[in-house]
């Protein structure tokens, strides 16, 4: 049974915690042998679609690191490929997509998701979770709306994200129209996740940080916001996250996030400067210095513990997903380190308070 | 022959301007018909050769766009080919190595350049090059250190940079080696289209922005900071450029750069704010605006414009290169805006001054 003081969750609403807690984005998946053992061949659909083996693999980070949350197994792109928008999972690609969205006729595959029929091996893998789990917390998640969107308008992955932002500022009626039902999926996703027993989420728009404030606030931010404040009635956590969002993150808060996830790019110090007492943050040591021998990785690690100086409100993290090259000791030594070292000693933030 | 108050150098020393000058990083290239046309086949290297071809190429965006300022069409991995450090470039994929550099035995790859000898090409294109332009600038550039160590030890592009900041961070004394040789490289490359009649030049280090600001300023800064020092004495503005470095502007600043580049994450009322009086800048429209419809593409340009505010010392150019889909009658029309629509009438700014 989750209890309300879980480090995680207290440092999530700004509070003190007995320590600062610490999770890994991909914490479960390719860096650890015993997730390649479990795995099993095919799309990672099919882990997916297996409670006993889904919930497997999001055990596994939980026991050999003891983090303190477990983040579901899953994918951004699943509900997408279990209403049927066409949406490929191969291994080593990414999400494809056969036949990118391009005009009025493709909102059609964005019918409403329903989680009970459409996916109904997510909220029985979340009570295998929720039992195995004790007082450890499980953070369900879904996929930002403008890193959905671009994976359906580019048909994979991007780095330019050329077409989409050709659709968002040629067609915006368009794009709006498929963030808006892009969020009701989401809204729909997470609250299952959150009634089958998560107790945190998060919002990954891991590519929203290829727009400009502007761009961001005026095509984006109204859904996200319109997502995060669906979840409010629920009083669970809300992160929200992306990946050199460093001009983004006042605007990411403001879409309604409880917890700001932050990339290495921004000294912790500076974003909590910006960000002020009423958001909690999640960061934000950069993964390629998991690589680096131990004495690099502690004093970066240090580092990070050091600019948040003892605030309440921070969620140990990489500023992204652990890369796959890294060595799983690396990892252990790293949470027992925030373990030992974290400190909260300022006063709690105001936000989970109000 | 190119007089010192051509708008583009004026705006690079931070004076006032006839007119905001404009220019677009890759404004050369796949955007263009005329360029597939002489382009010809094999590798771009074969192009870069030949100094008729590669004039001719260098020359097309000037005379369709009336630019203010052409760009040797070069490539930042161009003097690694020349000097043999085992290189290739293929059409389509970017630099990629067969052998990526591991240890210190690769150092030996990195030998001094003789730009006479290993690259007489050059001087001869930029000859060509100064009698055909008249009296509009040419850009030189050369890559930055970080930016041509990553494709080096990643052996291609990368996405994490993982293989390069695990030396980064776990060999530092070769990583240095290899900036450091890369420094003497781009310093020698750099003075050689100087004086070979180069008005300007541009050090692009365009994958910095994956690093934190205290990793860029211990293991990249001394570098970059190095190449630039090198060059005071020539009197040519020296222009740094990064993508994703809205955390890094004021350290790219202190690294000797009279302008600096900015990706159109950061608005450029803060880049300026952030530069101070001291500093001009290029940019920074994203070049996905360049997709949409004339409407937004003029508005978004104005923003640009309207950030800037009048003040001396801004370079009009979009915040990374210009994307092969884009039509070249929009960037013909965004020329003609920033011409029409573009004023300086601020106060000089110090920089060019001192």
């Amino acid at each position: 049974m989750v209890r309300p003081d879980a480090p995680f969750l207290a440092a999530c609403r700004g509070e003190r915690a007995d320590h600062v807690p610490v999770w890994f984005m991909r914490q479960a998946g390719r860096s650890l042998p015993e997730y390649r053992e479990v795995r099993g061949p095919g799309s990672i659909l099919d882990a997916i679609r297996d409670p006993e083996r889904a919930a497997e693999i999001t055990l596994q980070p939980v026991r050999r690191y003891g983090v303190d949350a477990a983040v579901l197994f899953n994918d951004i792109v699943a509900p997408l490929a279990a209403i049927g928008a066409g949406v490929e999972l191969t291994q080593g690609t990414g999400p494809t997509l056969e036949k990118p969205f391009r005009s009025v006729d493709d909102l059609a595959r964005l019918r409403s998701l329903e989680p009970e029929t459409d996916m109904p091996y997510v909220a029985e893998t979340i009570r295998i979770l929720v039992r195995e789990l004790g007082d450890v917390p499980l953070i369900g998640f879904a996929g930002g709306p403008f890193t959905l969107a671009s994976y359906l308008i580019e048909g994979g992955p991007s780095r330019s994200h050329t077409k989409t932002k050709a659709m968002m500022y040629g067609d915006p009626a368009l794009f709006t129209a498929i963030l808006d039902r892009l969020a009701d999926i989401a809204i729909t996703f997470l609250r299952s996740q959150v009634a089958a027993g998560a107790s945190a989420i998060q919002l990954f728009d891991s590519w929203a940080g290829a727009l400009t404030p502007s761009a961001y606030e005026t095509f984006v931010l109204p859904a996200s916001r319109r997502i995060l404040s669906a979840l409010e009635d629920l009083d669970v956590p809300r992160i929200h996250f992306g990946v050199g969002t460093g001009t983004l993150l006042e605007l990411m808060a403001a879409a309604g996030a409880d917890v700001v996830g932050v990339d290495w790019r921004v000294p912790l110090d500076d974003a909590r400067r910006r960000l002020g007492p009423d958001t909690a943050v999640q960061g934000n040591l950069d993964p390629g210095v998991c690589l680096a021998p131990w004495e690099v990785l502690a004093t970066e690690a240090r580092d990070v513990l050091a600019r948040n100086a003892g605030r309440p409100g921070h969620v140990f993290n990489l500023g992204h997903g652990v890369l796959p090259e890294t060595d799983p000791d690396a990892l252990a030594r790293l949470v027992d380190l925030v373990h030992a070292e974290g400190r909260t000693d300022g006063p709690h933030l105001t936000a989970g308070e109000g």
